[in-house]
């Protein structure tokens, strides 16, 4: 449960203008499922439950997680940098040094 | 990672005997953490907050659920699967196999 | 040793119109140390050298070639996705699907 | 990873005893099938060959690397780490601690 902080969606305009998220519903649904595993997992720990069993929770939460973040990149491909890259000029070379870097990023971690 | 069962560390003899972990309360407040992460990373994209900062803070994720991993990880050889070689036979063989391939998974993921 | 070929920029259409890669000299040089660090690798494992030494190597070699992979896809996106981009239409969405696609196997891998 | 030194199995004390390997012939063919992918792809940027195709082959290179890797890692537990856990005493800690920090670097790489 994140806190009900914010009614972002009506009167927040810092993000309003991201409208890159392809299927927002299926990521929160998603990432509401990756948050449970932390959740199974630390119980798991709780319990001291057989080691590899949570090696093998673990696994699966990381693999989940990435499959997110490679979605959301390729959304973020598919929209900012592509309508930056069309709108030409500084910002696109900015866009895609930023993108660039969240790869590395998620390469090596 | 399924029902909230508890009552763990007094009536079931089911894991009690894995006292494989060495520090047991720093492995949960790092599991917390990492959920709190989940947590944050499910509101930026329900804020639709800019996609690059949702991507390293999943690398972030990433990279501490990994480091809970490798831990977990160590502390099993150090405990399981030292004290299944000790003992010999088959057992040790098993733990080893079993080791080598959540070796495999972690490595994959 | 790759073979000796060359000659290419002139006589071969079927890559001379990628000229996305920034330093190509830097990258084949890199390359090279790769392969000589595979070579290397061979030789400590026919030597039966310490399997925790080869293993120090791989983990050079892995990263080694990782940073290659990095560079090159952001020459990639820098260059071919740009271009795809500001010429627009189908190509575009083909280049950045492609994009994506690498990205994920190099995530995974 | 340095000169080309050979002549190893009959006169080099220095690694004989390590018997871990269990399948040299594979392994050396596995590597020496990495050193030409290597070359291939020094040979792909040479030519200038599209992007993406050198990154798939960088993905097949790693994957390729990262089960050698593994092979050997399993190996060296059956054999080393198992050998020095019955032996018991300080090495089997040492042994383990070694496996746990190659673990971790290819975890990381």
């Amino acid at each position: 449960m994140t806190e009900p902080t914010h009614a972002t969606d009506s009167d927040d305009g810092a993000h309003s203008h991201y409208g890159y998220i392809s299927d927002k519903s299926k990521y929160l649904a998603r990432l509401k499922r990756i948050e449970g595993q932390a959740r199974g997992i630390h119980r798991m720990v709780d319990e001291e439950q057989y080691c590899i069993d949570i090696l093998t929770q673990i696994s699966a939460l990381t693999k989940a997680i990435e499959g997110v973040a490679l979605g959301l990149l390729d959304d973020h491909l598919k929209h900012c940098v592509l309508d930056a890259a069309m709108a030409g000029g500084e910002d696109a070379q900015l866009k895609l040094k930023e993108a660039s870097d969240a790869i590395a990023r998620l390469v090596r971690s």
